[in-house]
């Protein structure tokens, strides 16, 4: 019998309501699976349980934050393992001590090292359902961890990974991946397929769907994850390998940020290594620079250098530069009012011309390009915050995707 | 150097406030003690999370109500040694898993059989505070239990058994132990001391601030208990044993219930064997027969008998013995408005007539006794309900308990 893993987010079970739902779910699968369930803490837990935290200290401990917030597993967790009890299915809450999911790493930003698969094997060959804490572990020393916010994603792709699971399903509150942001663009399509790296693009690009780290774990071990809503019965979006995909598209999806920063270095004494000695602090200091643009100086002495970051980077990087005495500059300006837009594809690979036609399609709409960014399977371009909605509208047209 | 146990109640670590508090008491012993703390769920958390379960099943898994309530502790736990890690003060949370305390025993109702000490004395060495989780336990399979509500009283109280603690504190939301309700007569007095037999009185005839079977634990391990309060900072009861205590009265306190109910069987046909016909069915469907009276029969024929149960069993009682077809008798009467009156005191061992003076006290009132019971160290009497007040008045002067 195949396995399959369902993993369940904080608004799936968000309400007794919800987990009662969500066992009908779990039974609609156990006739054709050995099923592993997989789930988040109930919306809205972890927020309270880590507000309480910052009143008692706003640098509360990490080692005792991951002991918090995963009281919040446990309890979804069990809720739904005795829903499903009392509906005479026969089920089990595993957190994930008791596994044991080993973690490595930092608290709060521990990492899935091993899942010891003894315990759950021979539960689930006597017919039980697991419920499994998504989101936890525990170290070497019995320390109860955390791998980070969303981790519940990584969780659940861990464990079809050591089980070797047919398919990993993510119940979530959205229908799948969409071809642009729904709520940015009414005709937004929902995509039936699509490929790791592609979703990778469009995770790391401002599709909150699913966090990038876990679509990784998902292309490193192959493991077919297929994004749909707990909250209506219909199919969702499969992330599976390249060549599982038929596409007669260009471009798979379209996706937008909203918390961009500009930065511009007019009159940078231009010298060999002069970008690294302004890039190398703010990496120290945990900024991460997004798209790079440097003219060539004409004179060969002095060049004007742009980059973007988050904007609520922002402030820290006007302090580093100001207080770094190895670069020379005569002006530095911001701007927050700044977008980038993403066209995503693995089509592009094949076609020629496909970053003229998104230029021109921006450009019949007097959309300027301020900065562009491109890799194999995606182009960006920064452009003014309020051209966002246009700039989308006018590229999902171009590349067909409301077809 | 000496180790002591704190515990805390859930409305001593009810908000962030409380807990900010609550590590204010135990840096004031951690420079005498070795100190061990033991803590309750925040208040509220427990209620909030059974009442979840009862919404998914009025018959919830035990198991998963052990790994669901559990959740309590972890929170208030982990919130209480980030608070004093905030302070710079060494502490961590610890579950009962990680420790472990082990139980034996049903799901819901387990007892602690062992701790490993070996982890717990390491971190004492170290000089951290270790925060213990009340209330949960594991079992040698590693599943979550939970020993009873209140149960952090028996933890705490097994804690300092397995770890020869010097002392056992206690903290709650009352100032100790007082002759009488305090909510009932305001001249009700805290006492210093009071013997392990006298509390288990007290707590088993209706003076809430411990449950028997920590009491009783206590008793057998010879572990001296302070009640006190972690909202005032003043010294509160003292149970310990009987030859520490220098008492010159003969009662120690006054306890009443409020919800007995007096059943009475008129015309019961007498033979061998009759009560034991009536109580066993009583006695198998849980129900807990208190007081019993039995008139004799003048004619060797009928007699009436009279018993008591708590009122929320009433409706039960009346089916069962209604449905007993292995007694005949004429008629069932009910009074659901009685309560039972005790003096206890270890001075009534040594003491004649005290019984005269109590029944002589509440004759002076007027007040009617309907059914007595005695054992070696209390006096109970049932009397009506809205006698009480009055009741524990005069006994409280009769017995000089005011002073």
């Amino acid at each position: 019998m195949k396995i399959i893993v369902l993993k369940f987010g904080g608004t799936s079970v968000g309400s007794i309501q919800r987990i009662k739902k969500v066992a009908k779910i779990i039974k609609s699968y156990s006739k054709k699976y050995n099923v592993i369930v997989l789930s988040s803490a109930m919306s809205g837990t972890t927020n309270k349980l880590i507000n309480m935290s910052q009143k008692i200290s706003k640098n509360f401990a990490d080692n005792e934050y991951d002991a918090l917030v995963s009281a919040g597993e446990q309890i979804s967790c069990s809720l739904l393992a005795g829903q499903l009890l009392s509906e005479g299915i026969k089920s089990r809450s595993w957190m994930a001590w008791q596994i044991p999911i080993l973690t490595e790493g930092k608290h709060k930003y521990s990492r899935i090292k091993y899942i010891n698969k003894t315990k759950i094997y021979k539960y689930l060959k006597s017919g039980g359902i697991p419920i499994i804490a998504g989101f936890q572990g525990v170290d070497k020393n019995l320390n109860i961890t955390t791998i980070g916010r969303g981790g519940s994603d990584s969780s659940a792709i861990m464990v079809a990974k050591f089980f070797k699971a047919d398919r990993c399903v993510i119940y979530t509150d959205v229908q799948g991946i969409y071809t642009t942001d729904p709520n940015k663009l009414i005709s937004a399509k929902k995509i039936k397929n699509i490929s790791y790296e592609e979703m990778l693009e469009m995770a790391s690009l401002g599709s909150k769907v699913m966090q990038p780290h876990s679509i990784q774990d998902a292309r490193l071990n192959r493991i077919n994850i297929e994004v749909r809503s707990s909250f209506v019965n219909r199919s969702g979006t499969l992330i599976t390998k390249r060549k599982n995909i038929v596409n007669n598209k260009i471009i798979t999806g379209i996706s937008s940020t909203n918390n961009d920063a500009k930065v511009t270095l007019l009159g940078v004494r231009d010298r060999p290594g002069i970008a690294a000695s302004i890039f190398k602090p703010l990496y120290l200091n945990s900024i991460n620079v997004d798209m790079v643009v440097q003219n060539i100086s004409s004179d060969g002495k002095e060049t004007d250098l742009t980059f973007t970051i988050k904007s609520y980077d922002l402030n820290k990087t006007k302090k580093i530069i100001y207080n770094n005495k190895n670069i020379n500059f005569k002006k530095m300006i911001f701007d927050k009012n700044v977008s980038k837009v993403s066209i995503i594809g693995v089509g592009m690979i094949t076609t020629p011309g496909v970053t003229f036609r998104m230029f021109q399609a921006l450009a019949k709409k007097n959309i300027n390009i301020q900065v562009i960014s491109t890799s194999e399977i995606k182009i960006s371009v920064l452009i003014k915050s309020n051209n966002v909605a246009k700039a989308i509208k006018c590229l999902h047209k171009e590349f067909s995707l409301e077809k």
